[in-house]
């Protein structure tokens, strides 16, 4: 069913909203719309509020760029956190995936997209000249580029390479290889190339 | 990923009340949210204050029990409209399917849901009190059930037939068969059984 001839301007207007959001069509939209319109006012007061507070109210870190509520993240301000190492991230989601991991204890820089001349992408657009400032002004030993394993994240990784190589800082990449958990028949065969290659040293489990 | 330790309590509401909705996760709600965040603030605003304004200005139609900005709706008071012919639907999309196909031009009756014993709905969660008292009132001819060919709705047409079939009134409901553009070998065989007892004469196309 399409959905012309809406029965109230209001309804129309908060479909118009949620179809407005990427990967929600009109009819999803309404679907959501209407679960609002059951519940109490109070409830959809705060959803809204919630919204308008985000935006006005939410702060991105002016050392990492993450997102933060203060001028500062959480992570940045962390006095445990190892300050010698930075992982570079493309975004905030990124952050937090690898955060989840409780693997790295260093600090983030989110460059806030990879290079990607096809959506018009360039070294200008991304957060390149802070990362490079903090790399020149020394006490980084590492800088661990964590991008997409895609020709954009490649090309991204490459254009760091060039520009961060003339400091004396370790540049290193994620490892790539076979997935956890994956079965060897269905991976692809760059993956699976590249893993037998980089083989490493077997351990036995403790 | 999941999405512990957020970097912002603000983010973090605003996934919340995403994902509070049907068919949103956390990690849908997230991808929701970072796309507001990249929105100028007077967009956020607006999308805000139109849920906020939605709830606490939307009515029902005190006729029909259709969703209206005013408290008769569009097609209540519209004199254009057969107000002898009732259409009986369980909800406010059904309304806009029916409008959409500008096949029907009487009056709706939107029920708010169908009998689901499962989903504890019986009748007197339903609005068959307002449409009883307009069969009885009269100048009514036909009232059509437009319900779903569940056995929900099966149970409700039932439950409605029995209720009104004491009025002077025609009681029919929406024509089952094959719907138009199937391919009959993936038809259901109760449809196809039901749709040959059911054969209508054939009319050759103008």
């Amino acid at each position: 069913m399409s959905f012309n001839g809406f029965p109230s301007k209001l309804l129309e207007n908060a479909v118009n909203e949620f179809s407005s959001l990427p990967g929600i069509g009109r009819k999803t939209a309404f679907r959501l719309v209407m679960n609002l319109l059951r519940r109490n006012s109070e409830e959809v007061r705060r959803f809204g509020e919630t919204l308008i507070k985000l935006h006005e109210e939410i702060h991105y870190c002016k050392i990492c760029h993450n997102i933060s509520d203060n001028e500062i993240c959480n992570i940045c301000s962390d006095k445990n956190r190892d300050r010698t190492m930075i992982c570079v991230v493309e975004s905030i989601q990124d952050v937090l995936a690898i955060e989840n991991t409780r693997q790295f204890k260093g600090l983030y820089h989110v460059l806030g997209g990879i290079i990607s001349p096809i959506d018009g992408i360039g070294p200008a657009d991304l957060k390149f000249d802070t990362l490079e400032e903090k790399v020149k002004t020394g006490g980084i030993i590492e800088v661990i580029l964590a991008l997409s394993t895609t020709m954009e994240g490649d090309t991204t990784n490459y254009y760091l390479y060039r520009r961060l190589g003339k400091y004396d800082v370790r540049i290193t990449t994620l490892a790539r290889g076979v997935a956890i958990g994956d079965e060897l028949e269905y991976t692809d065969e760059i993956t699976l190339g590249r893993s037998i290659m980089n083989r490493t040293p077997f351990i036995t489990p403790v």
